[in-house]
């Protein structure tokens, strides 16, 4: 790995068999989106429009048809000349030599995508790598080391409930254990291992950093939230990531018959839940962060049956590590309360009250706020302020959804760049960016790799 | 029928080949809770202690082991030397022949019970019908009438979300056409007329109570609440039914990131819900009626989604009819105001104001308050007196859970019989009431039962 803290000149040359100038290679948007929506046949999710791509994607980890996605990633980077590698999250690294030997410069992003998510959350990184790989094969273009294209395995978190999951092992941050027995939310049996070994993505080399360690990693991805859009920007230079913390509730009462139980004698997990998840809102609003729920699920589920037991997911996030920490220690306090039946800011104003409940926690996933490197976002804002031209369109971001990138940047410098989302909207079939602007990120993504390669070179 | 408002004299004796004083006939207590378990094989729930009958029962109108069920109802009735008649709607009335022609005066209940239910809601009333028809043989004793006892289908509306369905359709207030149409909760495919179809319940006569009148309804049933219990009481005699209605309620926001959507770029509809489910209870609270969510799914279902739609039941029960409508109004009114944003009860206090959201209603089922026959009332306050041999431990009753004798009472005069419920829990695998209790009820419905037809006779 590159020493963490280097810095070092620019040089905006790529060096091989024919030396370009580096600015003067662009990617192809017409394939770039062609491919993109090829790609997109597999998963495909809920129609929104009228139009031949108005479908969102519901491609999930180590489904099917991520499979296929994947197979096609595996056949398309070899064909491009790439070794490709798969390590046992079934990461799939492909690289493409260049002039001399060492760590490949990695663009890197996810095919998997939400249950319910869009065209672009994560492929539209990955796209963008393998478009870079083609427009380098067009010109011939030699790097000065390789570079590669990394596809990391059920970064949504949506179907195994740890979200960057296998970055994250590769990093050391999560055990390979613990991933391997993350099992599928919903009920299922299936656990990341069996799935991995059922598709076929259970590969040989180690989930590793060491095993596979990296000279830097770019991702270009959708932004997400409405920043871009709004300021009438083109480009987000990622400085860094958000906190977060990912809990399962488990509130416990009495299941009762709704109609003769007595207020007084109820212990209604779906009330309880109801005003947990109201305080939760309030509570993150006044740090200033965002708490969400999910998923939720209750039993025995009956009309008449008021629910003895109800689970749900918390999802908190704010830019400060102590944020996030200090709304987990009111929340803990304050759910505890509520069961018990104090009158937190007037949640129980005008409530018979109940017979006590029980609320306990489990903490599923931690990803601290995480700042990128200056190298990385060096190359980055002069590769977005080179392909726009124009300073005015480049904008400096945090994000506030995890990447694969935090847990990259561990091991490696690494940086983002984000490119607009329409109306801000992201986990939603209707994710939508235009094709310019995908072409727009992936031409940045291309001159950021390039740029760090030429750096180390020099 | 009998004339709905008949009055008559009431004679203790039942006639026949021996003429019998009713209050020497006694239920046979070992027997009535020796086949009351064994039935229970079918459909067994969950373990709650470690005693051989410490389970509770899942057993959904119409699955597999309700048909079970079914079977040896009609077994074992038609063994006793009853006819059985299945109608359009699978309730099976099984009738035993009296000295005279006549409509039979029927105790009733239903054998479905809730997904995590217990071992006496519906199914004490079946097993007391089917016990009372084995005293009756046991003594050769005759009625004047002929007396039957009635399985109605799918009372609990825990499968097909209609509460006392089949009696409804009887009674001529739910069309057939909407209880055959109905699906089965959870999202599966089956309608209540395929799963008839499918179990061989799917009878050949009307289900209608032009076709299949009846003298008189009697039910015995769990109190399922705290009062008998709480007042070391044995006998409940019923009144009449509160009212309810059964509301299905749709919220719809947006799919979004729950880490790059600020709060104010939010559509959230498990927040709203959240909020709704909250303000539900404290506007039943201050009408003294309850209100209460047992059902609720949402969409897409993911932990960094926030949910773009939530879909809940609300079941909501005062004594009178104006207060139920009293209440939906408002929280038709109120769920519409916070859906749009305005801040009811202060549920709005320190949160970010959010993009609006829709609220849609569904009213599932309406359930009008219902007052029993007098004639009926008396007949089983009588019975109380004697078997109990102490006024003290009868008591004036109405029931919060609604009744298939709710719909038989339309068409012929009817009352109930209410016996205590361990901690007043009902729709819960622990449902408890001691063996002593449930044969006193036991007996207090065949004495109403024999006492009603000698009514008839004088
Ligand atoms: N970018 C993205 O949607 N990643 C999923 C991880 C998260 O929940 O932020
Ligand atoms: N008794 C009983 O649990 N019936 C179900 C109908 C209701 O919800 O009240």
């Amino acid at each position: 790995c590159v020493p963490y803290t280097a810095r070092r000149a620019f040089s905006a040359q790529v060096t091989g068999s024919r030396t370009t100038d580096i600015t003067a290679l662009k990617v192809n948007q017409d394939r770039l989106m062609e491919t993109l929506h090829q790609t997109c046949s597999w998963g495909t999710g809920k129609r929104w429009g009228s139009g031949p791509n108005d479908t969102g994607m519901s491609r999930l980890a180590l489904s099917d048809t991520d499979k296929q996605a994947r197979d096609w990633f595996v056949e398309t980077t070899s064909s491009l000349g790439c070794h490709v590698k798969v390590d046992a999250m079934g990461n799939i690294f492909a690289v493409r030599p260049g002039r001399r030997e060492g760590l490949a410069t990695f663009a890197g992003s996810h095919l998997d995508t939400q249950p319910s998510g869009g065209r672009y959350d994560g492929i539209l990184g990955i796209l963008a790598g393998v478009e870079m790989l083609k427009t380098l094969k067009d010109h011939q273009a030699e790097t000065e080391f390789p570079v590669g294209v990394v596809n990391w395995t059920n970064e949504e978190g949506a179907r195994f409930p740890i979200s960057m999951c296998s970055s994250g092992v590769w990093a050391g941050d999560i055990p390979l254990e613990t991933a391997y027995n993350l099992r599928e939310v919903g009920g299922g049996t299936a656990t990341m291992r069996s799935e991995l070994e059922r598709i076929g993505y259970l590969g040989s080399i180690p989930a590793s950093h060491k095993s596979t360690p990296m000279a830097a990693h770019f991702e270009l991805h959708i932004e997400q939230g409405p920043l871009l859009e709004a300021e009438k920007q083109k480009i987000g230079v990622v400085h860094g990531v958000q906190a977060y913390r990912w809990f399962m509730v488990d509130v416990s009462g009495r299941d009762a018959h709704t109609g003769s139980t007595p207020l007084g004698k109820r212990a209604d997990a779906m009330l309880l839940a109801a005003r947990l998840i109201t305080h939760s809102h309030r509570l993150a609003t006044k740090h200033s962060a965002v708490a969400s729920t999910g998923i939720l699920s209750l039993t025995p589920g009956s009309t008449n049956t008021i629910p003895g037991h109800v689970r749900f997911t918390l999802d908190v996030r704010a830019p400060a590590d102590s944020t996030v920490e200090a709304i987990e220690a009111d929340l803990k306090r304050d759910f505890a309360a509520l069961a018990a039946g104090e009158n937190i800011q007037g949640l129980l104003d005008g409530a018979t009250p109940s017979l006590p409940l029980e609320v306990s926690w489990r903490t599923d996933s931690v990803s601290p706020a995480t700042l990128f490197h200056p190298d990385c976002i060096a190359a980055v804002r002069a590769s977005a302020e080179a392909v726009t031209g124009d300073k005015s369109l480049v904008r400096d971001m945090t994000s506030g959804a995890g990447h694969d990138t935090v847990y990259a940047s561990r091991h490696c410098p690494a940086s983002m760049i984000f490119v607009p989302s329409k109306n801000g909207v992201s986990h939603n079939p209707e994710e939508y960016t235009s094709p310019e602007d995908c072409a727009l990120g992936a031409q940045v993504l291309m001159q950021s790799v390039l740029r760090f390669d030429s750096m180390r070179a020099s």
